[in-house]
Formats: structure tokens, C-alpha cells, sequence
């Protein structure tokens, strides 16, 4: 009975590497742990990158510092 | 001091809907737990078709297939 | 397609009393939303009393001061 | 490694102020538990205020009462 | 930068399970969605089965029932 | 109305410390959010180092390589 919560920032993923990132879990939950696809939920949640912050700074700062070089 | 978490899919729950569910959930922590409702937080979590997993398909194909039935 | 987790001090909650909590938030989410029980899920979560905190304090000095009264 | 989840109502919080909780909350845990910067993230979850009960009742009705005293 | 979450029963998972549960969602997150494995972390929550709710009922009971028949 | 969730490996963190990051994490929402601290809630989640994978590795794995340099 997994509940796997998967969380992102917000930069253009599309709903088929979503589906495809659904389907890989889903199956090695049920591979290695023997976990039954009908009973496993993913969710996918996506975050603004001025909500994710990483080493002190927000994603936002820090794409636009990468982007600069 | 319960903090609770509904994840759902965001499928056109109404405010009075997600009110109510607040509203009962609280009961049944103060009623069964002894929970005071001035330290009991309910947060409702309403994720994209697309971004929920089921079964190793996002739910926005789930619905599709189910609909073409 | 509900996920429900449910964080509460760990301070003696009976299996009982867990198992009814499960019972009624699981029957809130059927009649209120419609949710099918066989696709809602409910983890409750047992935090210790230090690890919790509340009002700048934890829960354990909480309980001391309290007790003190 | 710390992952920190910081959920707060989505009430006009500027992105300014989302850096500064991300940067205090970083060097807190890197001065009292020798935590890595480049090992921390922190994701800050905006929550309508719908969405959000507090003693059995949602943010948005708690602040219609608040307004109307 | 991704953070997973992924909650099941405590119900004999061994180290080496867990490490290859961590191993292949890492290489999935890079594969499909160019996430750098030095940014992903991971963190399996084992909960216990009269902690996990399942169509109304905790997963204890649920054993008991499927070991009955 | 802040919830904020801390996961850390658990690795010898004192109550001292704990106690320190939940005063400060509770003085920092107030300060830059204008939060109130008796709807500040906080609560650290202490994860076995077998149970949390960084960079494709279990923690646990990570310790031993490094103790080994």
C-alpha cells in the first residue's frame, strides 16, 4: 500500500514524462517490494521556484545567477 | 495537536464540500482523540488529474478510458 | 482517489481509537466527496512529544509546564 | 539532509519575504545541527485559504468573521 | 531538485530492498526528467499496519482477515 | 497558520537542539511572515539513515564510504 509523493519544481515538465515517471515507480514498487499497482498512488507535486529554496537561495536566484554565467 | 493532510484530485470540489469535510474531521479528532479544534489544522490538497497516479496511469487517462466505456 | 495522513502526538492512542479514526474520515470522504473507500488511503502519524512543536516550545516542556499548574 | 515542508496560507506572502524565511531557515539548521546548505531544501506550500481549517472552520469564513467585528 | 516520499508498511523490508527502491526512482528522475542524482533525495516512511487506514479498515485487520481465509 | 515539517537523519540529534530549531523556525515565521506563534506548528520527522537516499545511495552506504576515506 504505497503513497509516494514526488516533488518537483515547476519548470515545463510535460504530462508524458509525468505519465512515464508514474509508470517506472509503479513498477519498481511492485518489482522489488511486491507492491500492487492498484494499490499504489503517485503524486507529483509541482513548486514555483520562488517557493524552492536550495542552499539558502530561492530557484528562482539561483537560475537566474546559472543563466548569467 | 493534529495537523491533517487531504490529498484529492481537483475535480470541482465545491467550498461547501471541502468546509464540511473540515468541519466532520475535526469532530471525529475531538470526539474519539480528545483533540481541542483551536489546535487542529486541515489542509485539503487538490492535485491536477495529470499529477496523480494510479495503477501505473495519471488519472486524466484513467477517466478517459473509463468515459469511452 | 483520496491520501489522507493524520499527524498526532504520541502519547497513548489505543489501537482502538486509531481504527475508528480510519473508520469515520474514510466515511466523511465517501458520503461528503464521494471518494470510494477501496481507493482511500489514511495514515496517521505519531510524532514524540520533543519532536513536536507548538508555539515556539515542544510539546514535552508544554506538558511539563502544564503539569506544574 | 534536511527537507524542509513550511505550509502557510496563500495570503500575499512576496517572494522577498519566501527568500528570507528560506534563508534564515537554512542557516538555522546549518548553526544548531551542522547541516550542509548545499543539502538543504526547503519548499514553502501556498494554500488557498478554502483549502485550509483551522478549529473546524476554513481561513476564508475565519477571516469574513474577522473582517465583520 | 526533487524530494520523494515514499510511504508503506512496516512489514519486513529489508536495507537491501530500500536501497535498490532508492537506486532505480534516482535513475528514473535523471532519465526522464534530467534531474541530477546529487539533488535527489529520497526518504522511504514505514508505517505501522494499525497506523496504515485502507477502505475504512487498518491494514492489521486487513492481514488478519487475508490470513483467515 | 504555518505547519512546517523537518525531516532529518536520525543521527544522535539532541532534545536540546530540536528544541532550539522549533524556538527559532517559530521566531523567524513571526518575525518575517507576521505568523502567530500559537498557530505555529512544527514538528521534526527523524528518518533512519537506511531509510534516506541521497545522489542514488542510502545514507547509511554514504557513512561508511566516507568513514573509510
Amino acid at each position: 500500500m504505497p503513497f509516494v509523493s514526488i516533488r518537483i519544481t515547476r519548470e515545463g515538465n510535460t504530462a508524458e514524462q509525468k505519465a512515464q515517471v508514474i509508470r517506472e515507480v509503479t513498477e519498481t514498487l511492485q518489482r522489488v517490494l511486491d507492491k500492487a499497482p492498484e494499490k499504489t498512488h503517485i503524486v507529483i507535486e509541482e513548486v514555483d521556484t520562488d517557493n524552492w529554496g536550495y542552499a539558502g537561495e530561492t530557484t528562482t536566484e539561483l537560475r537566474r545567477k546559472s543563466a548569467g554565467n
